[in-house]
Order: C-alpha cells, then structure tokens, then sequence
C-alpha cells in the first residue's frame, strides 16, 4: 500500500483530503501537524482525534518552534524585517518551516506522496510545492482541493457520503495563529477601502492602565523580559501575551502575492511589532551609521525572498552570515511603555552606546574637534560639489 | 564698506553675530530670515524689529516654503522617506533650503562674507557651509559662534556693553518649527534612556474624540483633504493644525550626524507622518512589486544624502528623476482615523488599484489560471532550487 | 477565416509553422519579421520569398531599429549594462523589441491568433509570450514547436508531405545576428569548459595593423565617429563594421535564464563592447561619486529585469528616468586604439571633465585645502570609528 | 627621550623624516617598513642600510603579506571587485593594512608619536591618520611633509646640510609595487587624454606565445596553479610572475579620491586580473542567480570602503561574513589562455556546476518540466503585468 503524508490541519479542507486519499487513491494516510508555536496542546489532542476518526494511519505532531526561532525569527529580528514596513511576515515564514518539516518527515519516511490542502489561488501552494520538491524530490505531491475546486457544501456532502457527520461552521474571519502573529482574513480585507472591525481580531483589549516594561537583548536577541532571564521562545510568547491584552500590533498588509497579484489581510502580532522596534532602537544606538545603511538593504531582500518561499536558496544563508555579524554589539535594554492599541519606545541602556562614549558626546562641548577642524572637514567634504558647480554655466 | 549676510534668527547667537559684525569687524550686515514655513507674520515681525535694533542695516526676510515643497518635501513623501523608519527628516531638509536661499541671496547682492551662527558641534554648519561655499563661492563664511566658543553668560555681557538690553532666557527645550515638523532637544534628549516629558511637545492634546479624514492623493502629491481641493503646502499646514491637536506624529529619532557621532531629538510631524503613511499605502495598492522594491533604496538613499547635506549633488536629480516617474499611477484617496496619539489608515479607493483589476481578483475563484497554471509555475520556479539542492551530500 | 500572426524567421521551425497552422489548423497566415538591425536587405527578401512560398497570406517586415535604440540600447549605453559584467544582453534586448511589435502588429490587425516558434526549453518563449499576453490579451497564443516537440527530420518531413521541397541543412552554429550584437551557440557552449574555435564566429579577424579612432558622446549618447557626426544606429553599425575586422568584443556569456536554468553562449559585439567601456570612462571623469555609485545598482537591475522579460514593468521606466538624468553631462569624446582582439582606451576631453575644474587639481599642489584642512577633515572623518574602537575590550 | 615610529619607504621624503624628527625634534626615531608583497629581500636590506645611516635608532620590518591575503584580498576575489570596473584596488588595499600594522606597532611599543611622509594632497595621509587615530589612539601623530610641503630640492638640501649625501634621481614615473598590483603614475595620468607609454610599467612584454593554465579554486580560495597545490600567496606571485611576461593586467583607473577630486593613475596587475575574472567565472556556474546579484551589491560597497579607509568599520566584517558565506561550493578549475596583453577564459571544471545537473540542462531535451509547464509558468509571471496594463487608456 502506498503511503502519502498529508500536511493535515483539521479544517474541512485537509479532512476532506484524508478522506479523499483513503478512498478514492487507496493511500495509506500519514497525517502530520507542524505546530510553530500557533497551536495549544488541546487543540493539538482535538486535532488528532478527528485525524483518527478520519481513517489516518498515523497521526504526527511535530513541534518546529525552537528551530523556527533559530533558524528564522531570529534573523527576521536582526534585520528588523517588516514587509512593506507593516507585516511582520507571520504567516509567510511559518508556512516555510511547517513545509520544510513536512518535506524531511516524507523523506524521512520514505513517503510515495506527499499532500497538502491549499488552493490554487494563494501563496501557500508554493511554499508547499517549493519546499516538497526541493526537500523530497522523489515524492510526488497531490493536491486534491487545488485540483477538484470543489465548493465546501460539496466536500461537506462528499464526506457525509463517507460517514464523517462532523460539524465544518463557516467562522466570519479566517484566522491563522503562530508565535510570529496570527492572520485575520474576512470580507472587508477582500476590498481596499475598508478597515477590520474591532470583533475581527482575536485577541481584545483587555487592559488600559499604561505599563513599562523592559526587555534585554544579547547579540540582537531578547533574552530577558523585565529583568527575568527566559528563552526567547518563551518570551516571545509571554510578551504576546501580555501586549496582547493591550490590542498592541494590529495593522492591515498590503502585498505582492509570488503570483503576481495584489492581496490584503489583517494581522495582529503583539510580541513581534514590540521586539522589533525595540531592537532596532538598539541598533541606532550601538550600530556604525554604514551597519544601519547596508542593513537595510539585506534585510529587505531577506524578508521579500522569505515571503516569495525562497528561503532554500543559499543567497539566504549568506545573508544570515551578514546580518548575525552585525549582531555583535546589539545588547542592552530597551524601555517600552504599553498602552491601549499602542507602545512607545522610551530609551536604551547598554555599555556599547555610541551616543554615550568617551570619544565624543552630541550637543555638549565637544574635546574631539575643534571649530578648525569643523572647517577643514567640510571644505574638503564638498570638494566635489564644489567642482561639479565650477562647470555650471558653462553647459 | 564690506558686505556681510547673516543667517539671523532673532536668537541670542546671532543676535550676538550683528553686534559683533558690526562693531568688531566694522562690516555692514545683512540681516537675513529665511521661511520655510515655521514662522507666524507676527514672530517675522518681532524677529525684524529686533534685528533693527541690533544695528543691521537691511534686514529682509525670504519665504522658500512653496520652493521647499517644490523641490524637496515632495521626493520625501514620493519616497516615503523617514530617516531611520522614524524621523522625517524636518530640520535636515529645511536647514538645507534656508542655507541655499541664503547663499543666493549673497551671491545676488555681492555680499563680502556670509555669516552663520551655529556652533562647530552639528549639522547645520555643514549644511551652511556647503551650501555657501558651492553657491557663493567667492564669498568668505564668517562663523563667530563656532570661532569663539562663548558661554550664553558672556555673549550677553557682550551684548550689554554695547547697549543691547535685551531678555535672553534660555528656554527649557530647544524647539525648531518648520512645516515639516517641529524638533524638540532638551536634558533628556541628551540621554539614551529618557523619553520627553508630555509638557516637552509645543502641541498639546486638544482632541479625543476620534475623527475620520480622507487624503486625496494625485501622482503622489497630495491635492484635497475631505474631499477638498488646496495647494499641497496648505494642506500640509492645515493637516498639522488637525492631527496636531490629536498629539499625533511625536517620535524621538536617534541618528547619525555628518560628523560622525550619534544625536537624539525628540520631534512632533503629525502632517508629514500621515501623509508619508497614507501615501505609502496608496503605494501598495497602485505600484509594482519591483517599483515598491527600487524604490525602497532610492529613497532610503534619498533621504540619507539629504540629510548629510549633498542636497547640490547631481545624483540627487536623478533620484528625483526616478521618484517623479514612480508616481504616475499614485492617484486616489487614503481614509484615515485620527485618534489620540495616533491614527489608523483604513484603506484606499483608487482607479489605479491593482487589488481591483479585471485581470483577476486576491481570494476569490480566479479565471486567470488554473491548477495546471499554478502546477507549471512553481515546477519552474524552484528550478534553480533543485537543482542547487541536486549537489547536497556531494560537497 | 480566423487569421494568426506567426513571427517567421525563414528558418526550419518557423517555415513548419506556416504550413502547420494553414493546413491543419486551416488559419489564415500573416508572416511578420521584425528587423532590429540584424537583417540585410537581401537576407529580408529572400525571407519573403520563402514566406509566400510556404502559402503566406501576407508578408511584413518591420523594422524597429530606431526604436530599439530610443527605447533600450541607449539606456543600456547609459548604464553600461554588460550583464554579469559580460555580456551587452544582444538577444535578451532584441527580442523583446521584437516581441513587443508583433504583439502591436496583431493587436492592430485584430488578429484571433499570434504564434511563435519557440521550443519550451528557453527564454524566447518568454519574451514572446509575455508581450504578447500583455499587449494583445484578445488575442490568443499558439506555439505548435513546443507543444509537439518535433524532431528536425520530422518537420523536414512534414514539409516535403505538403510539397515544400527547400533545402534545411543545419548550420553548424546556431546564429542570431543583431545590431547589439551576434550569437554564436554550438556544441562548445553545451559544455562548461570548451571555448568556441575561431572559425564560429561570423567575422573574421581581417586587420592587425592597430588604428586610433575617437568616439564623441552628447549628454550620454554617441553622436560622432571619428569626429564625423552621424546618428546613434548608424555610428553603431559603422562601429561593428569598423571593429569587426579586429575581431574586437567576442566573448562567452554564463548566466541564469528566465526559466532558472544555467546557460551559456557566445557572441561577437564589437560596437556594444567598445561604447559602452568608452561611455563608462567618460562618466568617471563627468558624474559625482554618488552617481556612479547607484548608476551600478539601478543599471545591474535594469539589465537583469529587461534579460527576464520584464521590460513592461513600470519600474524600467522609473529606472529609465534615473539614468537619462544621469547623462545631462556626460558629453566629451573618448580616444580608442584598436588591436587584434582587443581595445584600449587612451583618455577623454570634455569640458565637463572633473579631473580638470579650476577648483582643485589631482597631484599637483592644492590651492583649495591645505594641511590643517586635511588634518581636520581626517579627524572627523573617523570620528565614529574612533568611537566604535573605544569599546573594545569592554564587550 | 620620547619616542616616534616613522612609515619609512627609503624614499626622499621618509628619509628627509628621519633627519628632521631626529634633529629638530629630537626625538628617538624607529623606523618601519611594513612589506606587503612589494619588497625583495635585497630591497628590504638596502632601506634598512640607508635608515640606519639617516639616524633611525631602531628599524623594522614587518611582513603582513600573508594577514593581507588573509584579511583582505580574498574577499576582493570573493567579491570580485574592481573599482569602477577597472581597478583591483592595489594601493588601496594594501596601504590599509601598512597602516594598521605600523599603528599596532606603535601601540605595542609605547611610542609617543607616529609620523608618515604623506602629502596633504591625496589618499594616503587619511589611510595613515584613521589607522593611527582608531588603533594608537593616544598617540599622536606627525606630518612633516604636509605640514611643511618643501619641494624636493629643498628636501635634499636640508638632508646635505646635515652631512646626508644620497643621491634622489626622480624616476620618471612613480612606482609602487604590491602583491596586489603595481601603480604607475607619471606625466600622462595627470592628464586626462594620454595613454602611459609602453615603457612606463615596470614589467615588459617577453612572452608572445599564448599558453594554457589552469587555476584551481577552493571554496572561492586560489588553492593550485597547473594543477600543483600552493599556498594562495604563493600563487598569486607566481602567476603574477607569469602573466606579467605576456603584459597583462594593464589599464589606468579613475576614480573618486577620498578628499572628493577625481585621480588618474596606471597599474600592472597581472594576477589579481586573472584571479578575479576566473573566480567571477566560477561563481557563474556554481552560485545561484540570487547570489551573483546581491554579492553585486555587498561587492561594490566593500570595495567602495576599503578604498575610502572604512576598513575598520564594522559593516566590513558584515560583508565579509557574507562573502565568506557565498564562496561555499565556488571550488573547481578554471582553463585560461595567456596571450600578449590579454587572456581568455575557456571555461570551467566543477562538480558544483549548476549547468551540469542532472535536474535540467540547457539547450537540450529537458524533462524536467514539459510545455504545458512553460506555459503555466510565463502565464502566472506575467500575471502583474497584466494587470498593470489593463489600467492603460483609463489613466
């Protein structure tokens, strides 16, 4: 009996697919869960019994969280990557890691085929395809709702035919969550000119009394929060947590799809929005002006190949090697204020602050250049202004 | 009897330069203020009063903001520009044409000398001076405040032995006001760790009932507020008299100086900050995911170069070329919610919207392509990813 | 009848194409060839010929020379664009322009169906379909070389089964000669490690005796050959001619094709080569530092984005703006020795020439600075890594 | 007696340096020659002879050729760079690291002050001055030669006043010679029209038959010559030893000085022009489209740094992580043939070549993907611009 491994969410889609390869391709069904930090361990238990209860052979969960951070959130952080100066790439980089792991899983497994549920309409079939055939080349992939566009009554009425009577309500918003933030889709995000409801996101605003809080990076990474040593995992998901309660890190991305056309989807993503602001305050601070420039450029690149499933290409690790060096001195302690639907940066602490060392200070009286020397640089530093307007009149 | 423009701005420096002008070096001095939107008829008024009383001989004032807009503000907002995801570069721009209004000025009235009154600490000696020296070459610069290095206590004196009894006290924050924003230096500036205090800001919260508005953007620049059609430079100043009374637009940008060391300093820009963020969104709807990419490093490079005074450079005219080109299709209208201390953007309408064309449509059932289309696609475009991955546990 | 316009090359392909799509797909045929400067007179003729032989309904050539210059090359020439520091992208270019204009061509002529002849395996495809999809979207594509994947003797065979009795010997080198340059593919080039012999390239080393000639650039574009002016496209081919004879500009281009594959090529550009290493020498000598700087960002993406097809793309003509701004000085003439094999570039005059302003003077003693000025500039030119050094030890 | 540490060279103006700090200062004068590849033994022993005869107190040489392959060029062959296309940054480059270590000697030897014999006028005193004021910050430095710019007969008579009878013959052209390459200025490079003659470079044409070589790459490392291991800077000089014979590797680079004026100056280079195109050829083949285009940029900027004495900003070691990280499988063999004044790259041998995969091949049947591929693929690529055209006529 042939063996597929299906990348299985618990949603109609994917159990109309475990149904689907069961009994129309005769398959033996591995269905396989990537949790990277979206899922609680009930909702992973619920999950896998209506995996069994679908006719799975065997039901896999496996946990990618920690290799996430470290082999993607962590360079996302160091390059202050937000797509388009909005979108923390939440689900874009979470899709990547659940397909990578997926790939090695039906390699691993010596897997005839493997599957997934997307449509043929959205980024995620190519995250999927991409990671599937680079990982596994010998697997073939199968994508029965890509294929079959069936409507959902018709999968509702497909799977009735095959016994399942579980209940497939439609929810208002398409939500999916993950440690990097949780996507919010619904009708409004389907137009340009209108904004989420408020009842849209899942998390509400629970807290109105301002707080301040701290966090401390090491080599770009947070590794305390207030004061308490946590491993970044952890704290990611503590301070998602408790900016939550805040409605901290709601915005609307509006993007280029890897196919070409527009797309629009609301995000709340608490911890990442605070965290990356947070330590690019840092980086003023502690990075050389050329850092910050070039910066810029690679984490730009870093992001939008991220998004555009081209995380495989070794270009990616070159750029990790750029932006983990330019690390080296990003550490110290940011102070955040929280308040309702927003967070102000209050100030850094940290013993490499070029704007506090002995060389030099801004706006005091300064020991390292005098007023001659002020002239001498700036007659020299528009030397070539100087001579490109000798020519003026002349042309 | 010698020539001399001076940048006069009614402060105790160069209210110390006409004195020392004229008594001590015996020039006949020009007393020149130039506008680029930060000064009320009322404080021009008392600035040339003032001046007149100090002993200038021609005091004149020149007003640069429709130029301003023309030639600068315009690129800024065509490429979203804030100078390190923060600041808008409000002093750095106008710094730049008030000097340039008054090296022409100089070089028109075959001034001598051209005077400033800025210190050897910061900037805006360099944008003084590169501006003198490039457009007035002929013409000496003057700089006595950053020649004598004197204590506030002892530029008085100097002043009351010549009679001048005048009230100079020193204000507890250091503001600039301009149409571009207003900065905000202070005690806890000078800090890393410190935030202004609310009382810091010159605009306090007067609303807290949110507002809807609406931006009407045509080839990037923005031509009616609420529907209502004005100039762009009295939108922007009707713009920061609304969202100003929200406190909205307040930051601290933490920057790299033209000499090298670090600088913090608070700033409130509520019309630059919206408009910047409004258009962006325009963007998003209207451009081309390689037009978002460029333009991303044209403009990053854009407002770094202006900021550091190479605003003469003809490389800039090519970026504005290539700004002015990106901004064909960027015509519609951006709603948005002011709210205390910040505002959201709700979306756009646009006839150039690329998330609405005919062509096909983000979400829904697609006529464009099919599941074989997709198929085709991704096989091809992970090409180089496989075969890259072909290699592996070869080298 | 339905009518299809087939882009024809006179070649075996193509020549199939005619028959394929009169007789069995019982089509009306337009043949159009469209010359970008690399057809003779005579060659055109024969072409028609063949074409009304084939059963033709109508015959076009259009020549798009001018307009590949106005549109592309000079751009190319402005950017010095040798794509992967190599090759002057001579087909990538010229077959877009092609593309571009049977695409118009049926577009006017309202044709039902547009064909090319290209295989599935390269970029051709690309560009042919692209700009058809995008300029003449009605009209729909057909590509019977693709789809069916014919060997050469069973396309020869088909012909001689409709009575086409011509004679298709092939060539040893497959050739595509342009006004931007000649390929040249052959067995040699489906290796990695053989050069191409000698005797593959179409011209023929015919001079040895070295020659001095003088290439005079307005604002960018080379207007007079040898001091006698001449336009672009003809100082072009008078330059390909003239070089030619020297064997001046072969080289072997590697890169990446659209379709994320690896391919090789070689080619003969004499002018190209020539004018655009004379054209990049007089820029150093007229553009500002910053501007040769992101000329070679903004140029590599205009030569890679025009290589994949996407000249289409509004942000070539963004890129286009930048560069043709660049050019406002770049007016001089440049003295060129011609060898066997090789060029050298002797030097430049221009009245632009910044080596050569009144204001400062390379090598020889400076007037405009002296050793305190330099002193002072070094001290705070190195400010910020003075004060990035003084951390050292501590972290 | 306080201590100096003088940049001596044996030339006119170092050793006017020896005199003149010893006598008129009376200071205790170490003089260093730091050789990076440009000096034989027997020249080295010569300068030690005349330094000791001027009065140097101590002499030293300090040999960094390995630490500047090491810490530089190879990641100018990574890179590839040539400045401006042109120029593989000889004097630049190796400058830098003569700075650093004479700084680092004087660091480690308590000297008091640090002098060089550099003019005023161009790039040097600022390699010198950054390097002493970054890594001997407490020791300051003197000028003699730019503070006093006496001409070289006055050097020479100072220099017989104090009994120093030395002939100082003016070479006709200025030479300095690096493992790196060798510059030439003189007479014509002050020009911006004439070529340097054939008798100005140090090294003639003495071969006329072209040969074959091989070069074998390493992870991007020069590992073997002809297939026989070495060292990389063996290998550099022994192939500098024999391309020089075919005279190549000439050309003149203009460029932007650090001070802002443009230079002119001829160079031999023989090696590095070899090494740097091979290398490039290489990564063709075995690095993917995303690398070659982003290590573009890095490449450009590293250059572009180094040249400007921004090595030790940290953003170089950023680059160079990147740089490191690109070269993992440039290893191979690269088939060259030397000709009078030129070379030809044949092609390459790797078992990293990308156009040698079994995935896909160029040119010839692929399996890898079918028409009905092809046509999926160029359909979805165009998607955007499709839908960017479908605006056309309503705007």
């Amino acid at each position: 009996m042939k063996k597929v491994v299906l990348a299985y969410s618990g949603g109609l889609d994917t159990s109309y697919c475990v149904v689907y390869l069961t009994k129309e391709l005769g398959l033996e069904v591995h269905t396989v869960i990537v949790n990277s930090g979206g899922f609680s361990a009930e909702e992973l238990q619920s999950i896998e019994k209506r995996a069994y209860e679908l006719g799975s052979s065997k039901h896999e969960v496996i946990d990618v969280t920690e290799r996430f951070y470290q082999d993607c959130l962590r360079f996302l952080l160091f390059g202050n990557i937000l797509k388009n100066d909005t979108y923390p790439l939440s689900v874009s980089a979470e899709r990547m890691f659940q397909s990578l792991a997926l790939a090695e899983y039906a390699r691993e497994h010596k897997a005839d085929y493997i599957a997934h549920g997307s449509t043929g309409a959205g980024n995620d079939q190519v995250r999927f395809d991409v990671a599937f055939s680079v990982i596994a080349p010998q697997t073939e992939i199968i994508t029965p709702i890509r294929d079959q566009k069936l409507s959902r009554q018709a999968e509702i009425e497909y799977l009735q035919s095959h016994g399942v009577e579980m209940s497939w309500e439609k929810a208002k918003y398409s939500i999916n969550k993950g440690i990097w933030g949780t996507s919010v889709g619904g009708v409004e995000t389907l137009t340009s000119h209108q904004a989420l409801p408020e009842t849209a996101y899942p998390t509400q605003l629970q807290q109105t009394e301002p707080a301040s809080i701290e966090v401390t990076f090491e080599k770009g990474e947070p590794v305390a929060l207030n004061g308490q040593k946590m491993p970044p995992v952890q704290l990611i998901q503590e301070l998602n947590e408790l900016a939550g309660q805040y409605a901290i890190g709601r915005d609307i991305h509006v993007g280029d799809t890897i196919l070409g056309i527009k797309g629009r989807v609301g995000f709340e993503a608490p911890a990442p929005l605070i965290l990356i602001k947070a330590h690019h305050l840092l980086e003023k601070h502690t990075s050389s002006r050329w850092q910050l420039l070039h910066k810029d450029y690679i984490a730009n690149w870093y992001g939008t190949l991220l998004h555009e499933a081209q995380y495989l290409d070794p270009v990616m690790r070159d750029m990790e090697a750029f932006l983990e060096s330019s690390q080296a001195r990003v550490s110290g302690t940011v102070f955040i204020k929280l308040k309702p639907y927003q967070f102000e940066l209050q100030g850094i602490e940290s013993k490499y602050d070029m704007m506090r060392s002995k060389v030099a200070t801004y706006g005091e009286e300064n020991d390292a250049w005098d007023a001659r020397d002020a002239q001498g640089f700036i007659k020299i530093f528009s030397n070539q202004l100087k001579i490109h307007s000798s020519f003026n009149g002349e042309g």
